[in-house]
């Protein structure tokens, strides 16, 4: 392999073929992972293309096109609120705009993308063309606990959620906690505990749905007054995005509905909507074959969280492979693991893949 | 009225008769109130004294039994989270080891009530002896709206409602906000929810009982995580205090019923418990003879809200009249108001008890 550290940070590797004309198929996870994390988020991705591509060089097989393993510099959005950096460049989709977000102390993306060596003059070369792509296949752990449930190593994704997010303040009516009759009440704390359990009870309706209030707070809030402001965050996500904005839709009347008869105000910014991303119907096909020839049952799941994947969205065919996640399907924690055993079939499959590939290229 | 700063730091004027083995008759309310707080929540009381005992001098009215006007140095506990400094020492409850508890800063109370001119030695000498007391009369802001929605200036107290506060922590299972099915779930913030509502419920059930989680939060919410801790503080009151035990026991069986079915933990601490502490009978006839001679219907209605009149709960018979509180109830804050007519209406009323208590004592 080649390597180099292209102009945004990606760190690049390319298996080339004899044919410089042909297509190139993308391997690629990200670097990055958020504060307090696991080991294997993003980088299990990394190191399972590392693994295939040095038993391609050891056997010294040739295939048919090139491959490029891509480690993405920046996908979490921990430190500038904005992911996808990396592959967002290779993909096409990277906006400049992007270069003047700030973090916490002020240092902007782009000098930051300089001071680490990059050059964001540079980026817009890194997009891929279209029609030099063969696909986009990344290996993840899937973060979940779904092929724990199913006692399953490997599942292959079928769609990537997009995600509605929205931050709701509840104006209610701050009153001492003694002295005003429940009935006279406008409790701010009280219309967000419907709302948590409407969003809950919307989304457990609807398979494929998942709907979170991950922030909850009263401000301030003391033991003896009446909250009269409550604020909440809204994240709902589903594998197909007609279907996730059904639940967004309803959950947005019943909560009109709960701050009508409670006489509370609502504040909603929605924050963030993206689309859902379907993954290719071939290229799932080619996991789920080899998935088979390993011997194990072909399951497929929609992929609740976003990934770098989705930035190939109409670019490339894209395909994913999850990796089972042990400890009940903990992620984004240091008690995130993945099986030696559990790494060591993705791998497989993927060598599996990448290697049947060549008679369809 | 000879006036003087005592050794806890209450202001006490004495308004005596001629006769030196008389009772006494004491008028009181505290000066202190809390941060960022309205004009009359305290000082309303002392300034109707005041008024009253003014109004007595100027017609050179003695009576048959001395008054004492005692202006409370400490009621509402925020700076060292203790209250009832003043009322208790001359209730005879001060618990010495009161002076041991310190501010933020690590203020000693023993050591400000010294900084302030006071001596913590002589506290124990402020005790009045039950056998020389002929009672204890609390004019105060209501707090709350029930005599604004009675459309009376005031209002006869029947009980103060005595407080159970807990803390509750609530143990879930953080998770991805799109990686766990909602099947699979268990969601701090969902069960707090849940015990949120149960509260209201509960409490709502009962007339004369209230139920308020003032605190709610899940620490560090992060939007995309299904929240693995929730911490929520209860504070339910009521009239009587069997039927505020009653619901307190209903409201904890309710919350083990929600942590099982979510399978999360619970933990409580009671961090307070107080019982309800009735007001006279015969004092809320005074009370109530004086409204009615004033023309106005007398309309009796509970305390929400802890007093320094429960100091005196068994030393001497204890009576309090609420005055209406402007704003739609509100208290504790720079919008709380009292009408210049609603405080001379509480005044007169309260010179009318005093001149009739003549003729019982």
């Amino acid at each position: 392999m080649q390597a180099e550290i292209d102009a945004v940070g990606n760190v690049v590797g390319r298996y080339s073929c004899a044919d410089v004309g042909a297509k190139t198929l993308v391997l690629a996870s990200h670097y990055d992972t958020v504060r307090n994390a696991g080991r294997y988020d993003g980088r299990l991705g990394i190191l399972a293309g590392l693994i295939v591509i040095e038993h391609l060089a050891r056997s010294d097989a040739r295939l048919p096109f090139h491959v490029e393993l891509i480690a993405f510099s920046e996908e979490e959005g921990v430190r500038f609120g904005t992911g996808y950096i990396g592959s967002s460049a290779v993909a096409g989709r990277f906006d400049r705009r992007m270069l003047e977000q700030c973090d916490a102390s002020g240092i902007l993306v782009g000098d930051m993308i300089r001071y680490a060596g990059g050059d964001p003059a540079g980026i817009p070369k890194l997009a891929r063309q279209p029609r030099n792509l063969l696909g986009y296949i990344e290996v993840h752990i899937e973060q979940g606990p779904v092929l724990l449930a199913e006692n399953l190593p490997v599942g292959i994704v079928t769609a990537i959620a997009g995600c509605v997010r929205r931050l709701v303040t509840i104006g209610g009516v701050a009153g001492h906690a003694g002295t005003v009759p429940m009935a006279q009440r406008h409790d701010a704390a009280a219309a967000a505990a419907e709302i948590v359990l409407a969003v809950e009870r919307r989304c457990a309706q609807t398979p494929g749905v998942v709907g979170t209030v991950g922030r909850l707070a009263v401000p301030d809030g003391v033991i003896n007054v009446i909250p009269g402001r409550c604020e909440l965050s809204l994240d709902i996500r589903g594998d197909e995005t007609a279907k996730r904005d059904a639940a967004v839709d309803d959950a947005a009347a019943e909560i009109e509905r709960i701050a009508k008869r409670r006489s509370v105000t609502i504040e909603s910014v929605e924050i963030q909507r993206t689309p859902t991303v379907a993954c290719s119907p071939q290229m799932q096909k080619r996991l789920a074959e080899a998935v088979t020839r390993a011997g194990i049952r072909p399951h497929r799941l929609p992929s609740g969280a976003g990934h770098d994947a989705v930035m190939f969205d109409g670019v490339t065919e894209i395909g994913m492979l999850f990796v089972r996640c042990g400890n009940g399907g903990i992620s984004h924690s240091p008690l995130e693991t993945v099986t030696a055993n559990d790494a060591n079939v993705a791998a497989c499959i993927l060598l599996d893949v990448i290697v049947n590939f060549a008679d369809l290229a």
